[in-house]
């Protein structure tokens, strides 16, 4: 793909959809595809965090993306996480991307290891000379413990190892400084509160998790940026940060932060209509009954009451 | 295995020697664990974090527990890490350590999903009831970022989930609540430094890294605890701690922690004769011929200069 | 002070020069408050972490509020910094600066005690009524360890107990919920590459270490800000955002960050010739000459090098 | 002083008992330091974590050492604490311990600053240099986010700038390296629950908080230890271990660790009747009712059940 232009515009990293057995729901990913899709989306990403990444094992992660890459049909470009702690661990997960039919791959430092960072530049060196895709680097401190420092990814993207960054570190400072280092290299912001402020700051793109519940608010966002209506985009984004009280519902002396979110996320998808099961993989623990009433409750006010007539 | 009294004594957590080729050098394993045996541990875990369990693939993970059983050839148990950042993931291992012939399986916390204490409990049940090997939890918040605190371990303690600990935490008042709360539960500590403070508190063993360089030292150290001679191991103690300067001869603000340590233990392990590379995965960097030539010199003045006779 | 007003604008957090004899050099500190005044700052922060408030002792601290708020002579607001680890200790603090006709004093969330959120909430109320003047909330989580969140500031702030916030967290996130959630708020933020950012999400003014520096930049972006020239603020921004390299000469290796950021605005300041003397306190470690060059070097690419006719 | 033979035994560090006016409650300080003294301390230290150091005012902290340095009439030494973020204000209240008559000052690293190791040692020199009064370093990186490293402590010995440490990092390990480099040098642990390890190890005393509840289970404890009675030392632990538990009855949902440790000591020693009241300085929050009932049912399980006959 030619990664300028493919690393654009809207691009949610989707939730994995489970069905009853465990596995991959895949008539409600293809439905999710399909409801991204009409939204407008230039992207999907499979695999992310909000895709359960870190809690799927070999057959999952495969059965979502070869799922996503048949439903997408070359639509838009296919980003697939290759997230693991080591080298030759993220190496295996590109090669099976790779055979996916992904576009590119989506990799972090390596973490468990506590790297130097000229270990970290050398394993996107490693993963990159190992597959024949784009590597789009991955910043999340606070799932890694980790930073891709603005020195890090400069020196990867002036020797072509990295084709992009996913910004998910939450420091507006730091993801200023690599766009005013590297004019035109495509940085992508994870975040789902501050999208409009990224995109003028010269963000390429967005891959905010809340855009599986509502992409349709994220690609007006996004249109409105491009156009430098910047009014609207500021209120598309107030009205998304309304929509995202969803992620903190779940109580956190019952279950942790990454199960409220991620959990949030496909109840909404599930109250939509666009899939069919709420589960998240082990051992995040369910939302219960009254948070799934909160998250409802959220949605109507957002406008978003109701299934959508997705992907027909 | 009976697993109150497989989990004690010296139980080193072996390098995974690589060959030029990347994979795993099967010889030099064999003639690891040979050393190993010879020196009287009474139990060998493969695949731990000193084994590059973070940056092995599923090809040299095998290759490890694979050659490591057959060397061990049943004279003593064989624990194998199934180390991952999710339940699935974690089964995946688990059951691949089985299929190699693995004593028992060692488990950490989920890591990169920030896991309720809630959660981390039901990560090990799920692991548990996928695999039919008793499960040994491990603590390795510098790694993980995650604690399993003396409540999480009561809890599966008691309820027989998991069949020992290893504790790779540096919080020796923590252990000792455990000990105190589990009588009888085996522990072990991953210290290299306070081995005769952990079994004076009531560890059961030791899983010291420094084990793979100096095997006898450590099984001399246990003995003499386990004889109630607390002056000997700690002298033993003492003469370990001169030798585990050699983690500290890396310059750090060249290659990180983990390099410096493991690239060690290997480069100790081949001027001893035992391994025949001293290569570590990518993305760790290696030594350099003047650290070498310092953990020579370490190795000189703890008595162990020269090749071994190892397994022969 | 009617805050809302006087929360507004450009207040630099002054450094606190000091003379040969570790005194406050009282000329050099008029100096500054002169040169502030010229370039048209809205008001000036004395005793701020820039100020070196955790290692100024009383008399200096006192020599610092009084020698400022008389150079000032109401031309403009001066906040006074009353940061300490407990309750009482700031309200000692905040007394004197009342005593030294402070017109507000800063104050952070306790610190060294590790305080639950309600115990953060009855600090403020504790240290505002104890002084008969307005109190500004400081979020400095990288100094103490501790965040103000939204939701303490806007419990703090509804109950008017607070009449601004200070923000260094670097979380535009948080920034924008506070704004979102208090809308007419007076919100500063600290950070010096961020400020047009945050003044387009709605902050009322900018406390930026490097205003000692150049202050005309920060007053040339506050003013092209609130036109609504927004390339021009950026514009602006960016020439400031190489100014701002000065603070990463030092080498980190030899002296710690604080040592190497105020050591670098006084040195600049030396260089500018607004100060007599770029000493700081102990313990902190001064620049080298080398180091020292480079700043000369940034000051100069940035159109300041030479000394101003500062206040007179 | 004579500090290798000073900073030896069994020297708790006081709670500051406070008073219906929030000021020093000097009878019931009093009566704790003859409760402390009867018991066979072997010293005291005002002004410590435990004394609510960080909360107190300049009248509070001055009449807490002037009070207890009356009250201990030179039967054992008196330490005092000069707790804070920079050097000039650590050199403050130094001076005023001296002048309280302290026999030593008990000084952390700087904080709130981020200082180089090279500056936390120039932080101790230049203390030492401005009072004419043995230093002892205090390693609690709990509070204050730096540690006084192996190798700063060992510098700083070395030279003479200190007398001895107060370790409370919870970090055995390095406490071993310390005392395995200083053979001698006086090296005291905060720890309530590893003290008999601690000795084993070399300790040459104990500053537990727990010692204000009960003095007379540490100098057992200190004296086993002395004889070389390991078991009756791990006994007398043991025993101890079950009374710390009163640090746990606070709901940690409603207030902070400081407040439900701090309050539970007080609590206790009210229970005892050896000070009035249990009042902590704000910010901390007082334990309720229930909490309290908790910790009389373990005062009585431990046997320390009704009020004590101190001081006379």
């Amino acid at each position: 793909m030619n990664t300028s232009e493919s690393l654009r515009g809207v691009i949610p990293p989707l939730a994995t959809p489970l069905g009853g057995d465990g596995q991959v729901d895949r008539p409600s990913l293809e439905r999710l595809v399909a409801f991204q899709l009409d939204a407008g989306v230039h992207g999907v990403f499979i695999g992310g965090s909000t895709g359960e990444i870190a809690l799927l094992d070999s057959v999952q992660a495969a059965a979502a993306a070869r799922t996503a890459v048949g439903a997408v049909a070359g639509a838009v470009p296919v980003l697939v996480g290759a997230i693991d702690t080591g080298t030759r661990r993220v190496v295996e997960h590109a090669r099976r991307a790779a055979e996916a039919g992904a576009d590119a791959v989506v990799v972090t430092a390596p973490f468990y290891v506590d790297p130097h960072p000229d270990e970290v530049v050398a394993h996107f060196r490693t993963v990159r000379s190992a597959v024949d895709l784009p590597v789009v680097a991955y910043d999340i401190p606070s799932a890694i413990g980790t930073r891709l420092t603005p020195d890090i990814v400069a020196e990867l993207a002036a020797e072509g190892t990295i084709a992009g960054l996913k910004d998910s570190s939450g420091d507006l400072t730091a993801f200023r400084e690599v766009l005013r280092r590297l004019p035109g290299f495509p940085v992508l912001t994870g975040s789902e509160l501050m999208a409009d402020t990224a995109l003028s700051l010269g963000a390429s793109g967005l891959v905010p998790g809340l855009g599986n519940v509502d992409p349709h608010g994220y690609t007006r966002l996004f249109a409105a940026a491009a156009a430098g209506r910047w009014a609207d985009a500021a209120a598309e984004q107030e009205r998304l940060a309304g929509l995202f009280r969803i992620v903190g519902v779940a109580d956190r002396g019952r279950i942790g932060f990454t199960a409220g979110a991620l959990g949030a996320f496909k109840e909404a998808l599930r109250l939509r209509g666009v899939i069919a099961h709420a589960a998240t993989n082990p051992p995040l623990l369910p939302l219960n009954a009254e948070e799934v009433r909160s998250i409802a409750g959220i949605l109507d006010g957002a406008g978003l009451g109701g299934a959508v007539e997705a992907g027909r």
